[in-house]
């Protein structure tokens, strides 16, 4: 159950109750893809740095370790040992993104797993099923993400054939959630809008999919190669079409700066593997920009990554240290610039939401974009 | 200072006074080869798992950051947030085992790196600058680790100049702790017996460097290939010719039945990779033997690694949920793995302290290689 809690002029603050706590919006899920954050995060970590949802990815554990195993372990939540919400997403993207050899129909996608090339088919039952099997508190609708760019005729096919999926994703975790051996009988469902970089065709599936009576609403397929400003116009002209009084949730995106034009745009949920992948990388996201850990400059700072910050990373280890562990290759650099990264967001998303509930947003927005150009590392 | 606590039969507990704290022994130190811990263990992790002495190669930091950038950084301690004892290596061992193209002088040992091959010299004196840079608790002496097997005359040669290379790594070492800019002026020195299998060269290199009033002894140039029953037998020999009321360290040793047969003989340091590299492949050690976590058997298993395992992966995580991150290539299966393998080990050492403070040591060791032969997974 959505609560609004707060509108500053587009931006919106709410919270979205479930059966494993509140959630306060706006949120970023911190992207757990195989039931575990890259860069040697567990779930006791990520009670110390703030996160409030924890994304795993359908058809990752569908293709390893499976969804059936995880359910006779309880589920998601008892199998990685996380009392807290988590988000699954539906298995659509990475269908579509890694698996090979794929056909689409009209009952869904046969298609090949990335990992053993073994024949797999997944339509919105299926997707439906694993993620009951999961036992996330929230699950994402089975949708087509089609490439960008594409032609209009095969978009707006694409997004008939997304709504018709999205009427069975409905009715099959209905029956689901009514069933004795559901782990999770009140598991949530987000649709998704999609449309591609066509307006009319994003706000006519937007009126459509708002009167399914959903928990939430997601916008996908944005951030998969357009610019940021045709982003943020697609953004600026769906939202008012989804429902105020439900999440709205823009999938896998994206710098700081995009969140808080996304924010402003009225969208409250987010998630997205730069904090992770980034910081594997060595790169370290701060108020004042990204850093790139490597560059030699580092080599004899004994300064924090942020002064400052009070994430487990800064509260102990210098930017020297962590040079020294990446140029050596050590897991531990990696493991240092994840956690702060994931803090980074998580606290950036705290002072939104404290901006919006003053009614400060603007100001607020405009002050920590002109903060995050300082710096801007190789 | 060593003070001698107990004897119990040949089985010897002590402590070790250093600048760094007390070192109680027997005492297993864990390896942070390039000033970490492989498996993205950190300095705050080692405090919880019962750590009392981390273990860092001088031949890794000379190479790669380099000590001159440690020296700068404040040392080792400053440099990885670690206020307890650090001992580091002389190189020597990485010399002879990683470096190419080496040559051996009198005067030292002309090798190229194995990171860029560019050509580096490392003699008594170049070992002892730069174990003083990195400001460790413990240096130990360069010396050189034969190879095994090694004719008789080789390694008579080997040890005669270990020993002169000793006397030149004392004097060294005494004039640095002398210097106004070095970190810690009260670095302490282990001198490496060597002899291969040769009872009696051991046993005259035994005595000649007991003789030098060092501050601990170390046995070196042991499990190098020889069988188990040659290296107790090593050991049983060798170590009452080194002085009862100094800490006597075997290096690079070993299995938790080594270490126990070990102590059996007077020894009281230990170091080795196996906790760390065990664990990143996927191997636990328990009080019942050794564990494959990656083991098909463990697919469904929600109960620790090890019942009543008070580490921090046992307390929270399952075999199952491990296995499934080992089989996902995650990095947190390895650091959960690692962590339980290293307080495994500073658990172990912490039962034998108390056994042989309490003169039931033969009792306990018995016990204890009973029930590690319980588990052995392939």
């Amino acid at each position: 159950m959505y609560k609004l809690i707060q509108k500053d002029s587009s931006a919106k603050s709410g919270e979205l109750k479930t059966v494993h706590g509140t959630i306060q919006t706006p949120v970023f899920m911190n992207v757990g893809t195989a039931a575990a954050i890259k860069g040697a995060v567990s779930t006791v970590d990520l009670k110390n740095i703030g996160t409030q949802v924890q994304l795993s990815n359908t058809y990752h554990l569908h293709v390893r370790t499976g969804d059936e195993v995880i359910k006779k372990m309880g589920g998601l939540h008892r199998f990685m040992v996380w009392d807290s919400p988590i988000l699954t997403d539906s298995g659509g993207f990475q269908v579509f993104s890694l698996a090979k050899l794929r056909k689409i129909k009209e009952e869904g996608v046969y298609f090949n797993s990335h990992i053993d090339g073994r024949k797999i088919f997944m339509g919105p039952e299926e997707s439906m099923k694993i993620q009951s099997n999961l036992a996330s508190t929230i699950a994402m609708a089975f949708d087509e993400c089609p490439p960008y760019p594409a032609q209009r005729s095969y978009i707006q096919e694409s997004v008939n054939r997304t709504t018709r999926w999205l009427i069975r994703c409905k009715k099959e975790l209905d029956r689901l959630n009514t069933l004795e051996d559901t782990i999770n009988k009140h598991q949530m469902l987000f649709g998704i809008n999609q449309g591609g970089t066509y307006k009319d065709i994003r706000i006519e599936h937007a009126k459509v999919i708002s009167e399914m009576e959903l928990d939430g609403y997601a916008i996908g397929g944005l951030a998969v190669g357009e610019s940021h400003e045709d982003m943020y116009h697609i953004i600026e002209e769906t939202v008012p079409y989804l429902p105020d009084d439900k999440p709205v949730y823009l999938m896998g995106v994206g710098t700081p700066a995009n969140i808080l034009e996304a924010v402003d745009r009225g969208v409250d949920f987010f998630d997205c593997v730069y904090p992770t992948r980034n910081g594997r990388h060595g790169h370290a996201y701060t108020g004042l920009g990204k850093m790139n850990l490597l560059n030699a400059k580092y080599e004899l700072d004994d300064r924090p990554i942020e002064e400052g910050c009070m994430c487990p990373t800064c509260q102990t280890y210098s930017r020297a240290y962590i040079r020294h562990l990446l140029k050596a290759k050590e897991m531990l650099g990696m493991r240092l610039l994840v956690l702060h990264n994931l803090y980074f967001y998580n606290h950036m998303m705290e002072e939104i939401r404290e901006a919006i509930r003053s009614n400060r947003y603007k100001q607020y927005k405009k002050q920590k974009l002109e903060s995050l150009k300082q710096y801007d590392d190789k």
